[in-house]
């Protein structure tokens, strides 16, 4: 592998994570940014350059490529960024547009197909020849491994876990659909939770945290649960419970033998797992359901970023990417 | 190709199809039996060498292998029948058995991937390199196709899209779960919807069909839909509703070209098809959702039966199975 440093960034729904990483896939520096609403498409572009310029001024040393992982259905061909649920990229020729700005080579893929290659070369899914991945943020982002390559489908959307019906007559998705995964099992679904919590208990610590005037959101309810708070507990282990049930699905329909778990919810980590993991022995069929590992991301947070960086060096190095 | 014929053998939940195939795919003879409930695993294996003997006097000729479809999850190396939903040959060494008794070779995989197989090679899913397959019978049985070959998984169990949930607190499924995509969508749920309004509707066609001591089943509520009979529409078409948001599950997850519909329940046609593709169309993510064709079988019922003969040319020939 050449040396020199590469760029990944990971533009989530609501926060943007660049990061300088080497051939090690050492991460030199990192600049992170609230990806704010209301952003419109060039407005978000504008951001997405001066994150990536102040990582390269932190370098300090020449940038080979830039990869970023993007909320969005894109294009392989033409890394043209298709349908995008959270954020205003819709058609937009991202690809071009960036290295255009940057001057630089730049790899685009779906960010939760860019983390799903991160733990599959070198992460919690390295060495399986089928996984798959579920992002929990926002929403719900997803990737598939088939025979050690992603699935990427007729035109790049496949692995949409987070927009699989559970719930038929469920509630509305930010999609326009019913009973999404993503409806009952996201960082969005665990704040949802933890406010209604708030409301209706508030001797509870989340009714305490609201009468403190604090944010209620799925970040505090994984602290809270952290600290043993039974209310708390008892959100996530109900968002791991549906979350059983997402992967559940995923274990008949692709018989993996590792689900990855990733994205800022698993900061909840075996208290998010393991009432996954009950009901996935309960519910999924054999001998799949006994196979099959589920895991948190090797990475945390930083596998979107790893990935892009993948995604970069394979770019610079004239690999074909994955 | 060599000369010569083959016989493909599809094992349903319910029935027992086998053909005498030559290389241009002609059926030149069939044999058809109920594979009757009640069979234990021997009973069921003896009415298997029994139809295939039929078949291979009927063909007079010399018969190069036989291959077998079967409702198992098929463990690729071995050829064991793993669980089995709908008959008994759990952990039944079906490939060493059936050559033993044959005296031919013998290959063996899933039903509904030999059906995959046989509408990608030959039938409604050519030239895609992405596709999926759902066959409505008793039960429903389901295969993939990515980068042109079929996916197995870790241990031969992918492609389940029936044991997918869909109504997470639905009603309970033969495999234990609640609310698989099968509890809605197969020929068991059209004629218990078929049943339910033979009795709440005595003057409809159901209710006569019951009054002249007819059975009730899937198969006369698709004969009446046929005929125009507005309640036979009706319950046909709430089948094809929840088959659309299974298809569109589908196309989330797997982005295919081609989504193709078989088994007994397809002989419903576009009375099914239509609603299915109304929901995908309102329910499913674009891009994918305005890209995916969803077609019947081209083999129809036998499709099943055509890969299961593939799979017997291939191993005659000595060509890795797909």
């Amino acid at each position: 592998m050449a040396a020199g440093c590469v760029i990944g960034v990971d533009l989530g729904g609501t926060k943007l994570l660049a990061g300088v990483v080497d051939s090690e896939l050492n991460v030199r520096h990192r600049a992170f940014r609230k990806a704010r609403e209301g952003h419109d498409a060039e407005g978000l572009i504008d951001l997405l350059v001066s994150t990536v310029e102040q990582a390269r001024e932190a370098a300090g040393e020449e940038i080979r490529a830039v990869g970023f992982g993007i909320p969005s259905l894109v294009d392989a061909q033409t890394g043209v960024a298709n349908t995008t649920v959270h954020l205003p990229l819709r058609d937009v020729p991202f690809r071009d547009v960036m290295a255009e700005r940057l001057g630089l080579p730049v790899a685009v893929d779906n960010d939760a197909n860019g983390a799903m290659v991160a733990e599959h070369r070198r992460g919690a899914a390295r060495g399986a020849r089928t996984a798959a991945l579920l992002t929990l943020g926002t929403g719900i982002g997803g990737g598939i491994i088939v025979d050690d390559k992603i699935v990427h489908g007729a035109s790049g959307a496949a692995g949409e876990w987070g927009h699989m019906v559970v719930d038929v007559n469920g509630p509305l998705c930010t999609c326009g659909n019913r009973g999404c995964l993503e409806t009952v099992v996201s960082g969005t679904a665990l704040g949802r939770e933890a406010a209604r919590m708030a409301h209706e208990l508030p001797d509870s610590g989340f009714g305490r945290a609201l009468a403190a005037g604090r944010e209620i959101s799925g970040m505090l309810a994984t602290e809270l649960a952290h600290d043993g708070d039974p209310v708390a507990r008892d959100v996530v282990a109900s968002v791991g419970h549906y979350l059983g049930v997402g992967i559940g699905n995923v274990v008949n329909i692709l018989n993996p033998e590792v689900v990855v778990v990733g994205g800022g919810v698993i900061a909840a980590g075996e208290l998010l797992l393991e009432p996954a993991r009950r009901v996935v022995a309960e519910r999924a069929l054999a001998p799949s359901r006994d196979q099959v590992r589920i895991v948190p991301t090797r990475f945390g947070d930083a596998s979107g970023m790893i990935g892009a960086a993948l995604l970069a060096m394979d770019l610079a190095d004239g690999r074909q990417a994955p």
